[in-house]
């Protein structure tokens, strides 16, 4: 369980990656910078669109490493570019995918710490369900929302990506 | 894993009714009707609140429904009053709850039709990963969201419900 939906949350975030491409066509079509579309936000008091991929990269992150008994990587918070953003989200994924599913071993038994709660921990099985998932998908679903305001052409398929349908008959 | 990811899904939609009382106060605060919250989009080619809701909704049934080897209930999609997305909530949870752990046994095994997708099916597993996951939390964002885009004071606290941290030493 614990392996297969933080791959889920970290192929959501990879999803991401094309809603960036149609970022950039959208800012060169209306003859803008895309940093413009970086920083919007959906409200003046809640976070832009970097904030919201960094986030979702840290909760991903966070996943895979506490659940498998390691300290995830730590990134600065620094990117200014949709370059940048784009090697964000690159390096969560790329340690997501070196966690393999022996290592998630024992994960509901796990304590995890988070910074936004000092003094207490959250079971590891607790973690998954309560936090990883609503953050993961409320930090994707933001940043897309946010294109979405601005009049970038994404679509739900962008966001959920590809699926595993099989022909019916087959 | 079904069991407690759908719960999961039907708690987070839950969390909504809490957002629908800061709108209510927030238009009674200002003086307006709520319906204009209830009607608010993020772009013009996006569906309204309302929708958002409804399709959370069915996302969240229709796992407890295919995953339990049961056709969900139909909802009509006729609501149009704050009063009544609310029971649209809490018909979608009273159903989902009455669906115990043992229902869902052999849910990986079930092939899951889609409307939006015919002449195939998904299998249980992904339809959890890829179907359920992603449209619930992407719905209950965006009605969040929109509710936020619009000056209602909902935060990420309300969006989250109560998390099982214990203390630290405990």
């Amino acid at each position: 369980m614990f392996f297969q939906i933080v791959r889920q949350c970290a192929q959501s975030l990879g999803n991401l990656q094309g809603c960036l491409d149609k970022a950039e066509r959208h800012a060169a079509a209306r003859n803008f910078d895309v940093d413009v579309l970086l920083n919007s936000r959906l409200a003046p008091d809640q976070h832009p669109f970097i904030y919201q991929v960094q986030s979702a990269c840290d909760y991903v992150k966070g996943a895979a490493g506490w659940l498998s008994g390691q300290a995830p990587p730590q990134h600065a918070d620094d990117e200014r570019t949709i370059g940048e953003l784009r090697e964000r989200i690159r390096k969560t994924l790329a340690f997501t995918e070196s966690v393999t599913e022996s290592q998630y071993d024992g994960a509901s038994e796990r304590k995890v710490k988070l910074s936004w709660a000092p003094g207490k921990v959250i079971g590891g099985r607790d973690y998954l369900l309560q936090i990883t998932i609503p953050n993961a998908f409320f930090h994707i679903t933001t940043a897309y929302a946010i294109l979405r305001h601005n009049g970038v052409d994404v679509g739900k398929m962008d966001f959920l990506g590809p699926l595993n349908f099989v022909d019916e008959s087959s």
